[in-house]
C-alpha cells in the first residue's frame, strides 16, 4: 500500500508475455520472435494466428490442420444466428459484435480456454460482420465458402462476390498487421477477465468493449470523416490550423510507446499510395500539416502517425464500409486477445490491484426522513 | 520501463476512488462516507445505489424519483427478448447476462455513460435473471410491478408471487452489502474499459464476464455444493482433512485485503444463523475446521472466511437457486460498477500498463516450404 498512483498505469508492468513485443525505441513490433516487416507482407493471417497461439510458425501440415479448422467453424449457431436478426439495423456493428460472440459462445459449464476455442471464436467474427453487414442493405447473408482462406472469405461473405488476389492480399496484411499489439487496454482487458478464471468468450466480449473506445480501436472511421471535412490537399494547413484554434483533435496521430514511425504505419502508407492514390493524395499532405503543427506545439515529442491513420485508406480500397473498420480491427486483434488469454490462463495470478481511496471520512448516516 | 513486474499488480495503485474504501486493517468496508454496518440493515438497495452514483444519500424526493426510475425501466426491448427466448435452456445464467444485457444496451451512436444509463441496465438485470429463470423451467414470464422495490420486484419475477418482508429485507441487505468493494477484479475491467471511453454497457458485459470466473464471483454455488458434499457437522472434520490431503481447495475462504474478519461476512453469518439455521448448523462447524485447519498449515496468515460462504446461506434462504447466486451478486454490483465507470469518466486516462517481453530474440522467418 506504500506505492504511489500512477494514472493508467502508465510505465507499469501489467503482464509479461512471450506473444508480443512493442520496442517503441527502435520503431520495432514482434511476434514470437519475427519483427512485423518480415511477416506483414509474406504471410497469411492463418500462420501468424498460429504463431501468435502456439508460439512457432506452422509446417504445412499444421497450417493445413488450422485453415480446416477456422472453415469448417465459421457458422453461427442457431442462438446466435436469432440474436443477430433480432437487433435494430443502425446498431452500431461493435455493439453487434460485442453481443453476437456473447450469444455465440454460451456454455452450460464453465471451460478453460484453449487454441480450439479461440479458432472457434476467430472463424465466427467475419460470419457475423457481413451477416449484419447485409441484413443491414437487405441482402439476403451469403454462406461462407471453406475453400475460401479467412480474408478471402470474409470479402466473399460482405460481398457475395470474389475479390482480386490483390485486395485479398491487402486484408491478411492488414489483419498481420493488427493481430496483436503488447499490452493495449483491450487485450489488458481480456487478461484480466482471464485472471479470475473466466471463459474465453467473456475475455474476447470484454476485449470488444474496450476496442470499441475512440480513446482505443474506435476511431479509424473517425480519420475518414476528417479528412472528408477537409476535402482537398490545399485546404488542409488552414482547416487544420483553424481547427487547433477550436480545440479540435487530429485523428490518427499519438501514441505512447513509438519513439520513431509506427512500423505499421510505414507499411500501411506504401499500401495505401499503390492502393488508394486519391487518399494518399489528401492524407499525406495532411499527415505532413498535421506533424509540423505538432512538432510546433511539442517539439519535445517525436512524430506520432498512429497505425490508424493509414489503415483508414487501406481498408477503404480494399473496399469495407468505414463503420466496419473498428470491428474489422477487432477480427484481426481477436488471434492476439486469445492468444493473451491461453497465456494468462497458463500462468495465473488474479489481476487486482489497489484503489487509493479519496472519499470522505466515515460519519454515521442521518436518517431518510431528517435528509434535507 | 525500469518498473519491476509485479504478477497480478498486488499492491499498485490502479485508481484513486471515492465509491468505496475496502479498509483491511480495520475490517472496514465504506461507500461514500458510510461503513457497511451502518448501511446495511436499514438501507435500501436503491438508497445505496444513489449513494455510489451521486456521493450523498437521497432525501425523500431523490429516492422517490430514483425509485420511479428503476421501476420504469425494467422492461427487455425487443431484441433482448427475442436474444433471451434463442438461448439453450440450460445456458449458465451468467451468459445470459452477458448476451441480453450486451443486446439490451445495442446503441446506434457512442454514447457517454450517465447516471440515467446507469438506472436503466441497473433496472434491467433482475427482469433478465428472472424471464431466464421461469423460461428454463417452461414458466411463463411475470411482468414486473412498479410499486414494488427493487429487491421485491426480483422476487416477483423469479417465483410469480410476493416474498415475506423479512426475505424482502433480506434481499436488500444482501445487495447492499455486495454492491461495491474497492478494486476488485470485475470493477477494474469496468474502469479500464470506461477508459478507453467506450460505453457503459461495454464496461458491464465486461465485468460480468470477469465477475463469472471462480478466483472472483463465481465460486457462491460452490460453496453449497461442497456443504452438500460434506452433508453432516460431524463428518466436517475427517472430510476436510481427507479433502487436503487430495489438495482440494475450501470453498468460500480467502481473500487479499481483510486482515480481520470481513465486515460483510460477519452481517451475512448473523443473517445465516436466523434466517436459515439448518445451513448454518453444517456451515459453522464447516468454517471452525476450516479455519483451525488453514491456521495449522499456514499460522502467518489471518482468518479468511469471505463474503461468499455464508452468502450461500442467505440466498439459500431467500429462495433463489444457486445458479442464480453468482448473477444475484452481478445485480447488487451493477451499482457499484456504473458508479466506477462514471468516476473514471469524468476523470479518465487511459489505462495501458506495459509488458514485459520474455520471447525470443528476433530472428528471420523460414518459409513455409522449409519449415519441418
Amino acid at each position: 500500500m506504500s506505492s504511489t498512483y500512477v494514472p493508467g498505469l502508465e510505465g507499469i508492468i501489467g503482464a509479461q508475455t512471450a506473444i508480443s513485443h512493442v520496442d517503441g525505441a527502435n520503431g520495432r513490433l514482434v511476434y514470437q520472435g519475427y519483427v512485423i516487416a518480415d511477416l506483414a507482407e509474406e504471410m497469411s493471417f492463418e500462420e501468424v494466428a498460429f504463431l501468435l497461439w502456439k508460439g512457432h510458425l506452422p509446417n504445412r501440415d499444421e497450417l493445413d490442420g488450422l485453415t480446416k479448422e477456422l472453415a469448417t467453424n465459421r457458422e453461427l449457431t442457431p442462438a446466435a444466428r436469432m440474436a443477430l436478426d433480432a437487433l435494430p439495423k443502425d446498431a452500431d456493428p461493435m455493439d453487434v459484435l460485442r453481443s453476437v460472440v456473447s450469444v455465440q459462445g454460451v456454455e452450460h459449464r464453465l471451460a478453460k480456454p484453449t487454441a480450439a476455442l479461440a479458432i472457434h471464436a476467430t472463424a465466427s467474427f467475419p460470419t457475423i460482420l457481413a451477416t449484419f453487414y447485409r441484413r443491414q442493405h437487405g441482402l439476403e447473408p451469403v454462406q461462407p465458402r471453406p475453400e475460401l482462406g479467412h480474408a478471402a472469405n470474409y470479402l466473399w461473405m460482405m460481398n457475395g462476390k470474389e475479390s482480386s488476389p490483390e485486395i485479398v492480399r491487402a486484408l491478411d496484411t492488414y489483419l498481420v498487421l493488427l493481430a496483436d499489439h503488447g499490452m493495449n487496454a483491450s487485450t489488458f482487458t481480456a487478461r484480466v477477465i482471464a485472471s479470475t478464471e473466466s471463459d474465453l468468450i467473456s475475455c474476447l466480449v470484454g476485449a470488444i468493449g474496450a476496442l470499441k473506445g475512440p480513446a482505443h480501436g474506435g476511431a479509424p472511421s473517425a480519420v475518414i470523416e476528417q479528412l472528408e471535412e477537409i476535402g482537398t490537399a490545399e485546404n488542409a494547413e488552414p482547416w487544420m490550423r483553424d481547427a487547433r484554434k477550436r480545440g479540435v483533435r487530429f485523428m490518427g496521430f499519438g501514441h505512447r510507446v513509438y519513439r520513431v514511425y509506427d512500423p505499421r504505419a510505414k507499411i500501411l502508407k506504401a499500401m495505401c499510395e499503390r492502393m488508394n492514390p486519391k487518399f494518399y493524395a489528401l492524407a499525406s499532405r495532411v499527415e505532413q500539416t498535421a506533424l509540423t503543427i505538432l512538432h510546433e506545439e511539442h517539439p519535445e515529442r517525436p512524430q506520432s502517425t498512429n497505425v490508424e491513420f493509414y489503415s483508414a485508406g487501406v481498408l477503404q480500397a480494399i473496399g469495407l464500409p468505414k463503420e466496419y473498420f473498428t470491428p474489422t480491427f477487432a477480427s484481426a486483434r481477436v488471434a492476439g486477445w486469445s492468444a493473451h488469454v491461453l497465456e494468462q490462463a497458463a500462468h495465473n495470478r488474479i489481476i487486482r490491484p489497489q484503489s487509493e481511496y479519496i472519499g470522505p471520512e466515515p460519519r454515521k448516516p442521518v436518517p431518510l426522513a431528517d435528509r434535507g
